[in-house]
């Protein structure tokens, strides 16, 4: 009875999560500005109602009860995993005070507006003190979280639990070892040329042969669709209802193309978690208060980046589908040959803004801004040192001068909502993309299936392995299951070697 | 402090219902076939905790404490006004079983599919169980939220508080006694020309089209939007966010622009409310549980049918702005005068579907429902005879004989959602319109206005008579104070009169 109550409740905080989705999906896809400030009301409404559904008494209670109910099942059970993860999402919020919680949403709303007017005058100082009182709550808000190690620790549990400064450190640091020589080396050896990727593609066009790409992979329309925004993401409103976006440039093909492949790996995790667990806590981020059935942030970035990188930028995939993109832009394509079009769209150039980087560099963007996170978190650095910090990475790493600071610490709007360990997510991402796709491509019938363009077989190893689990085990569970070991670097580095000394006609030993 | 409380947990249920609508919106515009089956969970979880929170004991406190604080305002403000449509509708709420609200959602839930294979399969008899359930359920929901006279009161009370059958019964047979005779007469006339209506008019300049005649009547698209759907609809999510749709047929030019001009006079009435009600009781309709600021459907319809037919279907409308319509549809208009215009998009054609009627015979659809729904629940009509009935009053009415189930009492969707009560509003809304129109164009700055295709005046007019109030008064207050009197059909059956005269040449004195 308790179970069942559970269940029932949980599912409401599911629905609700999912109308907060829906409204958000619409204020960056339809919603004319006018509707800008009441909306902002009503997600917010939403956010409040499913927080407390999930931390008040009744939740509680009903947990105690279904414990008692599901003690018998054995450990491994749905059951067992469900009561597990409203426990301790209840505890999770209860332990923060809603003072706090509503402190952090305030600053949140108006944070956007000063880091836009900010990052529009090149001017940090005015940002400044929004990122002293961002630190400060989220300083405060570990505390009440709770942490063994780095309070970073805490701030990144809501993205990627488990996560910590402690294992991440040694993670980074194999990264940086074996990429930076490679980004070295690419510095010194001639571009691939792109001066093609530049002409005219019509926007139409291009939605519609990304579109087309992203089915191939496996996007179900029937349960989808495609929209433009300034900034693409993807969004499920339970795997009934997953929508990607995009955003096209007339005059950089790849923009769109690769946008919606990105969006379209995200969409597949979400598509194909088992429909047990729709509306059940094992498709919903209980803790994020997120409608969801990836199992971290994280875990979410490797279906992306592995549908993305791995199979949209290999050349193995455009030997076979070069052909269509030029059926698609005769005009634009009919003078260049599927190496050609693969070579230039995996160009590295080492640059100052982190969401138009290229594959090898993009990490690098990341690990600066999570070690900068969390010497903020910890004290070691202050809020007024943190454009020279930025900067000194940016040097450090891409051999990069930051001219400005638009250009540098004001490019990205994440502080600007109030919120601090969101980043390391990409960079796991990577990780984990590279040594599942290892993992996959050991199985014939996926090998088989890539090498005549089939992807239903990689999609359906993905499913098996990661996306019909939903939130069922924590994301090193699901890897060792998947892979046989935890979180490994080994494989993105290979595969990063092999690629890139390829292109760049380096030693493969690089 | 209990109603600040007050007005803090309504805007809280207008966010909610709000958010309710916003999923609907995306359900019946851009979600994949694929959520409709979550989606309905959704909007499902959202109308439960609406009604909980103004039904549950909470509320009813918040509101004994605020009436002890505002029992000192005057009687005519508005803290004494939102205090008291609270209450009324917590005490409503509270009068109906909750699991007989869920027993009526769960037969519409499944009533759509019965009714859409009835209506395909022209089985009427496969309906009627679903009728007959319908019927029941809403017999006994009308014996908890109470009446004096008839049963049927109490169901259009939440659509039209405050009609009865005893007051329509007087309103109807004057309708039909100055209406039947003017039938009769034009049948007997010869039908203007209506053929270049039905040539070749492009999707995209129609839509473009009515939307300009839409911002011509005074929508505002910085905070609305026109999409296309199956069945035209306005909707809102608080005054800063309305939106309209239409349907385009390719080869009947007047269904888009009148049915955008229709659902924009909706619009008006939402864009135009107060903004201090924003969120708050004035602007929600917590017995309906549907964030809407016009006071009743009829008073909303009042405003569509005005815009839709007092201006767009009059003579000075397309004396001023044919050029323009010429100019959209060059090829298509370039030999019709603005008269000939005039004449085809008024022609009366007596037919078997409501939703196609024109102005003249609409009423008729109108009257023969609610006269059966009232039959229905009294007991005086069994379902069993309701294709009979039907088919006698469109007989007796517009003279046809009803050749199928499917072009009669199968055609409408509205028994299908488990609904009974909703059609009145539509012929209160043409008696409306009828009487407000005949009072605005009494004021010079509104007349003048119409003479020069300035229709600001008038929608103005509308606004601070009509629109800005939102549910401050009920609709007969409204009426009283804009129009001198209650509904009065008066005006209503000299405005037809005069129009058809003058289009098939009768008498004036018809």
């Amino acid at each position: 009875m308790g179970y069942t109550a559970l269940l029932s409740r949980m599912g409401q905080v599911n629905d609700v999560l999912n109308a907060k989705s829906v409204l958000a999906w619409d204020a960056r896809t339809k919603m004319p500005p006018g509707g800008a400030e009441t909306r902002a009301k009503q997600i917010a409404t939403l956010s409040v109602m499913a927080r407390d559904m999930v931390a008040d008494d009744e939740t509680l209670r009903l947990v105690e009860s279904a414990e008692a109910e599901v003690q018998h099942h054995g450990a491994d059970t749905v059951e067992r995993a469900i009561v597990a993860r409203v426990r301790e999402a209840a505890e999770y919020h209860r332990r923060i005070p809603a003072a706090l919680v509503e402190a952090r949403a305030e600053l949140g709303s108006v944070g956007q507006d000063i880091w836009a007017r900010a990052r529009a005058a090149d001017d940090f100082a005015s940002f400044a003190p929004h990122v002293e009182k961002t630190v400060a709550l989220n300083r405060e808000m570990a505390e009440h979280i709770g942490y063994s190690g780095h309070p970073y620790d805490a701030l990144m549990h809501r993205f990627e639990p488990g996560e910590t400064v402690a294992t991440l450190k040694p993670l980074f640091a194999r990264l940086r070892q074996a990429m930076l020589p490679l980004l070295r080396a690419i510095a010194d050896r001639p571009a691939p040329r792109v001066d093609f990727l530049e002409r005219n593609y019509p926007v139409d066009a291009q939605l519609a042969f990304g579109l087309k790409m992203a089915e191939r992979i496996g996007y179900d329309l029937t349960r989808g669709r495609l929209d433009t925004t300034v900034h693409p993401f993807e969004v499920s409103f339970t795997r009934q209802d997953v929508r990607i976006t995009t955003r096209v440039n007339a005059n950089w093909m790849p923009m769109s193309l690769f946008g919606s492949l990105h969006e379209a790996g995200h969409a597949l995790y979400e598509q194909n978690v088992d429909p047990a667990y729709t509306r059940t806590p094992l498709a919903t981020d209980l803790i994020g208060l997120y409608a969801v059935g990836g199992v971290s942030f994280g875990a979410h970035e490797s279906q992306s980046r592995l549908f993305e990188n791995h199979v949209g930028r290999s050349r193995e995939f455009w030997e076979l589908n070069f052909p269509e993109a030029q059926a698609a832009y005769p005009d634009q394509l009919h003078d260049i040959d599927a190496d050609t079009f693969w070579r230039a769209i995996n160009r590295v150039q080492p640059g100052f803004i982190r969401v138009e980087a290229d594959e090898l560099t993009y990490d690098f963007h990341i690990m600066l801004r999570v070690d900068i996170e969390a010497a903020l978190i910890d004290g070691s650095l202050s809020v007024k040192d943190l454009p020279e910090a930025w900067n000194a990475k940016i040097k450090e790493y891409l051999g990069l001068d930051v001219p400005s600071n638009r250009l540098g610490v004001l490019q990205d709007v994440h502080w600007s909502s109030g919120q601090i360990g969101t980043f390391c997510n990409y960079t796991i991402g990577n990780v984990m993309a590279g040594q599942l796709y290892e993992t996959a491509v050991r199985d014939n019938a996926v090998a088989d299936g890539l090498a005549r363009a089939d992807y239903a077989p990689l999609r359906q190893w993905m499913t098996d392995h990661v996306h019909t689990h939903g939130r069922r085990y924590s994301r090193d569970e699901l890897l060792v299951r998947a892979t046989g070991r935890t979180l490994d670097p080994e494989p993105y580095i290979a595969h990063l070697t092999a690629k890139y000394s390829d292109i760049y006609g380096l030693p493969h030993a690089a």
